[in-house]
């Protein structure tokens, strides 16, 4: 099974009367200080936060069944996502979310109206709890990132900045994304690399959870360390997807990985450059795009277009905090 | 001399190229709390940080003399907007500035490339100062706010507001907009009341800064006392403008107070509800549309639609983190 473009444009027109058109924005005194234009896709500024909106959106809207209960497991942005969606469409949801998961993920989610069931990640199965959910409710699971539906809503994000780079008359040179469970990527690389063929696109994961980069340098899908931890819990899953993977790896240049410092360094340039609050998982692909290895790679003359997605900004006020204190990127 | 809907429209056409069209946010987790929908256009995205490069790029694209320098005085985003639009035009700028300004728009001034000089605003005037410097340059001086090609380029937010609404099929109940010398509301309020004829709009002064309150209430132009202070120093004005206060007084239904307190609460709601940065001054119009008043105020069963304008997002650290450690508004 691949996905097409259809099924992305399929999503927009679905979604585009719920969904924000995010802003993509420069920073001219950031600019000054790099060989390239760097555009930001702030999808931080998306309906609950995050991405996730797209997706569940996307899958949410596109039941037949009317009044059919939905449930998500996440560790938060997947969570509130889906709890607004089912909102929207006039039905009950029921998250399972993992215990330690920030507390503003959990209080948002349960802002929206759902249910929140909660279990500990390291001991308790979140797939048993959702299985037996499902059975007694006779609900929907709305996977987050496995599955067809979810990954066309993320391919929206990338038809967005395909029509933005297109009204600043730019062609898309270096495109970097977080990476989880690769939904965000695999559905935006889809929708950029129709437009823009000669661009590179990389995923980007925390240094030790870099299962991607791992898969897309061996070509078979690996897992991480179930023992490996990171301050970027929007981005932490076991390994890539089913279905995204073979969509990623026909798509990526390569995997990148960034460590904790450098999430929260990248936050720090969020707020200074960009006056946007973004979460440690969402920083990822801004602090890989500034990396000194991509600095250096970008010689010659005519000045590049980079493109790093924003991906969430649901953040607890003490990692904000942390990440201010943080020393700066460039 | 009175400015017309035709000069906004204008320049629309003129800085169209180079402006940023700000999203209009809303957030379904804060709506929740609130007896109305509320709306931010955030304006902290602008270029340079703050909705002051509207109004220097239209005055700076609307001169007709090629290479004439650009000189301007003001406590921070004036200065960085009229040196990026200087040097977008091709030409020098050289900025006064009082050296007590935050940082982050002493530096950003210079990172667009002006030369800034300092004065003491207590103790030095800078019209003075101006002054010299203009007859030594040959320079033209765009003013901070009383200017027409200011007004009307700063009226453009107004625009994308009414445009923005539209699409979303809302009409305007109540607008707050920070007020200093008054450029941003006289120029919004005229391209907001050509189509929202029943909307109410309000201007919004730090605590004890309040001369335009003052000034509607008597109908006559006041001042402040000149030893007020406020942490909101990118609306500190000694008075109204003569061109501004005539056009606010037309259109504005009254003038609301907040305390420095209350804009840190509300930079801290920015934080939180709309993931965005944003700096006292910055912070003042969402301030008053969360106060107990304004809350009290909305009965009735449809629920009205109130934007306020976050105006701008260049603040120093030790503020933001002084914003994150206050009280929620709500």
């Amino acid at each position: 099974m691949t996905i097409s473009l259809q099924s992305i444009l399929d999503a927009e027109t679905r979604i585009g009367p719920y969904k924000i058109v995010t802003p993509l924005l420069t920073s001219d005194r950031l600019n000054q200080k790099l060989p390239f234009d760097l555009f930001v896709k702030a999808d931080c500024l998306q309906r609950t936060g995050s991405f996730k909106f797209r997706g569940a959106c996307n899958a949410v809207f596109s039941l037949s069944v009317l009044n059919k209960p939905i449930l998500a497991y996440s560790s938060g942005n997947h969570a509130q996502a889906v709890a607004l969606a089912a909102r929207l469409s006039g039905r009950k949801a029921t998250i399972v979310m993992p215990e330690d998961a920030p507390l503003a993920k959990i209080e948002g989610t349960r802002s929206y109206g759902a249910d929140v069931v909660l279990y500990d990640r390291y001991t308790q199965s979140r797939e048993e709890i959702g299985a037996k959910l499902a059975k007694e409710q006779s609900a929907e699971l709305i996977p987050p990132y496995d599955d067809e539906r979810v990954i066309a809503g993320q391919g929206t994000a990338g038809l967005e900045i395909t029509s933005q780079l297109n009204s600043l008359q730019r062609e898309l040179d270096m495109f970097f994304c977080c990476c989880g469970g690769g939904g965000l990527m695999a559905g935006t690389a889809l929708a950029l690399s129709e437009h823009f063929r000669q661009a590179k696109l990389y995923t980007v994961e925390p240094d030790g959870l870099d299962d991607t980069a791992r898969s897309l340098a061996s070509g078979k899908r690996q897992t991480n360390d179930p023992s490996a931890r990171s301050i970027c819990d929007a981005i932490v899953t076991p390994s890539p997807g089913l279905l995204t993977f073979p969509i990623v790896q026909s798509k990526a240049a390569g995997g990148k990985v960034v460590t904790d410092e450098e999430a929260l360094s990248a936050m720090k340039t969020a707020w200074d450059y960009f006056k946007l609050t973004v979460e440690p998982g969402g920083a990822v692909a801004l602090a890989a795009s500034l990396k000194q290895e991509v600095i250096a790679s970008h010689t010659g003359d005519k000045r590049k277009t980079v493109v790093a997605i924003l991906s969430g900004g649901n953040c607890d006020q003490d990692i904000f905090a942390q990440a201010l204190a943080s020393p700066t990127l460039i």
